[in-house]
């Protein structure tokens, strides 16, 4: 068991624990850290691979992600900052705009946290979203389709990139994760189980086999670059086979590719990849 | 400005800011950050003067103490944690100890967070609290008595001794903040304004100048080691003169010290003191 793992078993005392938000009364709670050196580099802003405000919007879109993935709407969000002392007025002010970008575009109030001085920019958010009707990990069905929206595999080859000192697109996807909010609301009513694909596919069907004591009979091999591409924000889910088209239909609707590779049946899933993040 | 300050007048959209936490719809949401270097440091563990599970209290009773200030009961929290890769099983289950023992404690329960691996010890909790009667720092009266609980002080003294090399009571306030909460909630419906004294009595004073646009007449004059000791987690409220005995007969009941320093007035108050956080 990897240390994360122990520490989350140690202390999880209950049983809101296990999605990736906690619904409770109507509302879902998620928290998400986004910390230099562990999820992005100091190098990448100094040369203008990714920008403070771009940092700022991707710490918000990641947590905003989990809200999605349990379809919940974003309502109010707590954000707890920790700033070099060397950062301008100027870089104060990018970092607020991407903040305030992301309660724009999502439509949520920014309404407290806390602001200190630190060696490095790390930023921990909590995001309290809205919903009626939760969706869990734990409700895959026996012969359910488990589904993935978009293409994967960018954000790892990006990553990699950048550890190699290259340079990415500006529209990478590892710089602004393209959520699928409208997508999924609409579904949300014809899908069983889900969660947002940010360890990498395998590690996140792992999750899902975990929570709904189902196995996987996959419909062709995976790629690992495809499987293992961590922090790609996309949603997995499974369906039933006779609401899979209508899923499909409204994945069409706005344009986003459907990927169904798998039907659940009896038994588990391991994936036996390690984590992506990259450590220090 | 401070840099904390040009920040969250950046990204403050929100009516819900400037108190303790943000009141919504029956609950406080409050979120703090208990950072390595900030609020604490590793010498101080690695020479068994504060350990890793009293850290992880503490981390909790600063939040706490927002709930405590604003009347509010915590029941659910969230823990974003990064963890140094040094840190053993043992290391781990002692943090997990201090968390669980403050949810115990408090009679809360920890919902989720995330867990990251990081060059040092950072955490940040999101509270999230109920109350029926929120207590705010913009409702200072004119004539209303300023108090203040227990006795300030001892949290700068000690982090003085700390940051010197001297050794501190395992007794101290600043290894364990004493929280009012039986006291506050008692009294809290004869209490017009509040908040905790966590940046120390002159800075908090400030604040509760400003959000209440009053300003104060001292009764006696305040030494510097009581005005500037921060993290003090003491409670600082106002109350009219109508009930403040029955505010001191709670108090007596609960063996809480009451230090009544001044009444409101028009005007505002300045602290010329600077904030007590230490510095890398």
């Amino acid at each position: 068991m990897n240390k994360e793992d122990f520490f989350i078993n140690q202390i999880s005392n209950s049983k809101y624990n296990g999605d990736d938000g906690a619904f409770i009364d109507g509302y879902v709670y998620s928290m998400d850290a986004f910390f230099e050196n562990v999820h992005f580099k100091k190098e990448w802003i100094d040369k203008g691979i990714i920008s403070l405000k771009q940092i700022a919007y991707k710490s918000m879109l990641v947590n905003i992600s989990d809200a999605i993935a349990m379809n919940a709407k974003p309502k109010y969000a707590l954000i707890s900052i920790a700033i070099p002392n060397t950062y301008t007025n100027e870089d104060l002010k990018a970092l607020a705009c991407g903040f305030k970008k992301a309660a724009d575009d999502f439509d949520f109030e920014i309404i407290g946290g806390d602001t200190i001085e630190n060696s490095k920019l790390d930023i921990s958010i909590t995001i309290i979203s809205k919903t009626k009707e939760p969706k869990y990990r734990n409700s895959v069905q026996i012969d359910d389709y488990i589904c993935y929206t978009g293409k994967l595999g960018e954000s790892k080859k990006d990553l990699k990139a950048l550890l190699n000192g290259k340079k990415i697109k500006k529209t990478s996807k590892f710089i602004k994760p393209t959520l699928r909010a409208d997508f999924f609301y609409e579904a949300a009513k014809y899908i069983n189980a889900s969660m947002d694909i940010s360890d990498g596919l395998f590690l996140d069907l792992e999750k899902l086999s975990k929570a709904s004591n189902k196995g996987f009979i996959f419909f062709k091999e995976i790629k690992e670059e495809v499987g293992t591409s961590g922090e790609e924000y996309e949603i997995l889910f499974s369906v039933n086979s006779k609401n899979l088209k209508k899923v499909d239909n409204i994945a069409k609707k706005y344009g986003v590719k459907l990927n169904i590779i798998a039907k659940a049946v009896k038994g588990s899933y391991k994936s036996s990849f390690p984590n992506h993040h990259f450590k220090n």
